[in-house]
């Protein structure tokens, strides 16, 4: 971390790029003025601009396409691992205390998808149901899909945090991928399943239920393991 | 966020510096080598890797104190909004979504504090709340000391991941501060305290009613504002 007295000037200028990215209500995938646009509307030059600008890069808040141009990111300021888990020594704890929390917030989150949930959500949700059950059946690497199963029931909630928290939660599910391949094959198709039903009869009750299991199979695997 | 197949020099040492940082074991508050002697690890001109440690200093795993030299962060990864609050625009759905996960998590992890605290962690949390308490009485700003106050909670609860989300859920605090300050003054005391005292009598059912209950207290001056 820079304390704000100690900012030169690329440190800055990325201040106030976020701010013209606010004042101006750029929204994810809109594209940024020019590097000679912006230098003249910050009054800063071009290389002290590309230097903000990389800097925003990093913290994913844009994103640059070579010969195309910088754009405000898909999910502006989560970076891959916002909060750190890289440095935490200990995976295994780590795994187990993700799933300690996702106990507590999951639940809910499906029972409020069940009550919140607009049609376009259950399809997204019944279909990432349906790549899930398709790529587990084929012994496949479901990682990817199952992590977008549980976000598009994060988005569900209607909740603004839910969303953002969710791939830091699930951060958990590639830790034990190799293990859940194998061994919770047919109870993830199954809970999967149960969960999307439940929120497609906008069933609140029987989604927290069902989501309180699938986790229940997932932490008997982590004590097993 | 730059694609790995586009990472430019910089970027590839950036990547190679928290390697380093991850082999070498190296802890918060620890210094790394100089520049000059990264550079020669590192098979890297300097100026690549000055370039690198400021990428690093901007997503706050190194911290640079200038005249001294460059140390791993406190909390190494955690940037200040690591979930990208900044560019949510409708800061009252914030507030109350956040309040909404708050309620989820704070009951149980203040349970689990009740359950896991040390001797140590008690006296943290105690010192803190007398403190909290004091700047009300005063009618100063008691932000700070109310957010420290739910992290050394959340660090009592001995789950690796909760206080570094502690920050996260507790940005809403500031959003309402001005209307707590005034309104739930008395409140705010009473049931920190009760919380405090149900910690350090290591019983969990008692904490996690008294932080609902605190939880419920700003939920009805959300309703009212």
């Amino acid at each position: 971390m820079i304390h704000s007295d100690e900012k030169n000037l690329p440190e800055k200028l990325s201040d106030d790029i976020v701010s013209y990215i606010l004042e101006e209500k750029l929204q994810p995938g809109d594209r940024l003025p020019n590097e000679s646009v912006l230098a003249e509307k910050l009054g800063a030059g071009r290389s002290s601009v590309r230097e903000a600008v990389k800097l925003l890069a990093s913290r994913n808040i844009v994103t640059v396409r070579q010969g195309s141009g910088t754009y405000v990111s898909a999910s502006p300021g989560v970076v891959e691992d916002p909060l750190g888990f890289t440095f935490i020594g200990d995976k295994r704890k780590l795994a187990a205390d993700l799933l300690e929390i996702r106990f507590l917030l999951e639940p809910s989150v499906a029972a409020w998808a069940a009550a919140r949930a607009e049609e376009e959500d259950i399809r997204r949700i019944r279909k990432l149901c349906d790549e899930t059950e398709q790529l587990l059946k084929e012994g496949k690497d479901h990682t990817k899909k199952d992590v977008e199963f549980h976000t598009a029931i994060g988005i569900s909630s209607k909740n603004l945090v839910v969303p953002r928290l969710m791939p830091v939660i699930n951060s958990a599910v590639p830790l034990f991928i190799d293990l859940t391949k194998n061994v919770l094959r047919q109870e993830t198709i199954d809970t999967h399943r149960e969960i999307t039903e439940a929120i497609a009869a906008h069933d609140a009750a029987r989604a927290s239920d069902a989501m309180y299991l699938h986790l229940v199979y997932n932490r008997r695997l982590i004590r097993e393991a």
